[in-house]
């Protein structure tokens, strides 16, 4: 049996990065994993082709494929776009909904090589190891009515954040899942003091506890969250929220790390496939210049190895190599400090390719 | 002329740390300040009373204050409460509505005596001043419709987050006012990418900034800004966002500082009538213990010279004394290490009074 891998290299950045995952990807087949490799446009590359940042033929790919790998969509010549529906993300958003990728994961894990690099105290983060399980296909992302209209004689701007309990307890159990085989704490972040939504959503999460009794579910209002990431983020094993406060809790999540180049991310729909992404964007300032650093991206090849192929073997191996170029310390510019060896975008994913 | 302070102590530690806020203002009446205080139950103690959050006599006073001094509301035995429009939080919520106080400052300001309680590398933070300017009486806190209710045999939560021009701009001139008096840079948050609502907001604040010609307005997707708070807080000067994102980036800049118990944060209406309280919360688990921090709510005191009296020098004055404190060496427990001396809450304030 082959599974189909669509390779999405997006812009700025992302081609320069999936290049390398692709050598790992390669690598995976020679070893005897039945894959097959495909390419396609999205977000700026795709408007650029077919003036539409999910061209139809990408979306036809990405319905046929097992898994996606995504590197980034964005750039400012896009940003000005006065069609919104055009502009890079809505490729990333179309493709999350279309494919109903409704379940985010995305791990904020500290590298003990890489301690140095959090801009948070060595005993306040090290050993940190968090997963954030953000719904990323409903929320106030996509929800109706939304936009822009003229009301009593001047513009008004409105968006909808809309939840039903399907759609929570779905992801709840993804969450649930996830803490089983962690620690068995999941802290769900809500504001359910202000927002019925989010009353809705605590309410679905208390449910569904009861199928889970082994797994310790506690609540935190999403500013207080904000603030225990910052103080004490240790205190986090998995954290389940919805796609506006995930995106927000997420990023600040990884930036404790102090390597965001470093983390990867899976989207999977309930069947398994997936769309595999490095929580960082397109970097479009530092694009073509060998200097961006690709472990993010192949260890998205790893956490694509691990939910959509089931492969862990392969998953660890990728893992392990990852480890041991750090512990010979080569480092591509974002993570690289006095002592280390600074290495391009491909050397570093040939190193990879060398311990795997 | 005498001006008129409701004081609110509200829940849980509110009554301890406004009674030391109010030895201050008395202290301020003995110098000659023409003020008259008044007392009000809001919150938990406001439905303990009166069965209502924010009792009609409570909100009467309110109206006729010049400030309002408030502890904090909030409590777990009141969590519970079925009717949500019970809960402690509506008090609050209903003060800011009804006074239309729209214009929310909070500071993130680190006392160099207090560095070592940051969880962040001192470098990163040391000298950090930033000024959160927040929308308060709009955005997805207020919008309608909201609520809870069947579609397709299922429950669905859902609420509005809806802006209109004039909403933005009002809140936009009282961050640009701040930039102009303080370093001259303002840094407008928002979901542009994604978020119409937002995207009016951007182009609001863009049109505000030719009137400003000498501030410098930049942008930030609100994940990048909760990134960007722990990567290289000292990048930020004024930032001004909506209701919801600034009570999450608020409560992160915050603890960036490590002492939360110091910052204070006022919310203005039109006619520079304000309410004056802590950042922090109720800290049901340290009530009654003389364990809290006063010290927030007497900087709030100072904070309601500055912009509701008029009275800067009075208000360097608290400051000022405040500072002699901590050179002292005194601390309550949430701020004491190796090397300080412990007080009480009382001490504390008596310690503010007497080097006042
Ligand atoms: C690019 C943007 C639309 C996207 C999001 O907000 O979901 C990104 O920030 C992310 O977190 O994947
Ligand atoms: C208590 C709560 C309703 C309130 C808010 O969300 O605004 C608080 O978190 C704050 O920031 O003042």
């Amino acid at each position: 049996m082959s599974r189909k891998i669509l390779v999405l290299p997006g812009d700025g950045i992302g081609p320069e990065i999936t290049a390398e995952a692709v050598k790992i990807l390669n690598a995976c087949r020679d070893t005897g994993l039945g894959i097959t490799l495909e390419d396609g446009l999205v977000g700026g590359a795709g408007y650029e082709a077919f003036g539409e940042p999910l061209p139809a033929e990408t979306l036809d790919k990405a319905k046929a494929a097992d898994a996606i790998l995504l590197g980034a969509v964005g750039g400012p010549q896009w940003d000005k776009l006065e069609d919104i529906s055009k502009r890079p993300e809505k490729g990333l958003l179309g493709l999350r909904k279309n494919l109903n990728l409704f379940g985010n994961l995305r791990p904020a894990l500290l590298y003990p090589q890489l301690a140095e690099a959090s801009s948070l105290k060595p005993d306040v983060v090290s050993g940190l190891d968090i997963m954030i399980v953000r719904e990323l296909t409903g929320g106030i992302y996509f929800g109706q009515p939304r936009g822009i209209e003229e009301r009593d004689g001047q513009r008004v701007g409105f968006n909808t954040y809309v939840y039903s309990e399907s759609e929570i307890e779905r992801i709840g159990r993804v969450a649930f899942e996830m803490a089983k085989k962690r620690s068995g704490r999941l802290c769900s972040v809500d504001k359910a003091n202000v927002l019925e939504v989010t009353m809705l959503w605590r309410e679905v999460m208390e449910r569904l506890s009861a199928d889970y009794p082994d797994v310790e579910l506690s609540h935190m209002y999403v500013d207080n969250a904000a603030m225990q990431l910052v103080r004490a983020p240790k205190q986090f094993d998995v954290i389940v929220t919805g796609n506006m406060f995930g995106d927000i809790l997420s990023d600040a999540a990884a930036m404790l790390t102090g390597s965001i180049g470093m983390l990867p991310s899976a989207s999977l729909n309930e069947s398994g496939q997936g769309m595999y992404e490095p929580c960082h964007g397109s970097a479009p300032d530092i694009a073509g210049k060998g200097l961006a650093n690709p472990l993010a991206t192949i260890l998205s090849v790893a956490m694509m190895l691990r939910y959509t192929l089931n492969e862990s073997a392969l998953a660890e191996r990728i893992e392990r190599a990852v480890g041991s170029v750090l512990d010979e310390g080569l480092r591509t510019a974002d993570i690289a400090y006095e002592g280390t060896r600074k290495v391009t975008t491909t050397e570093m994913g040939d190193a990879v390719l060398e311990a795997f």
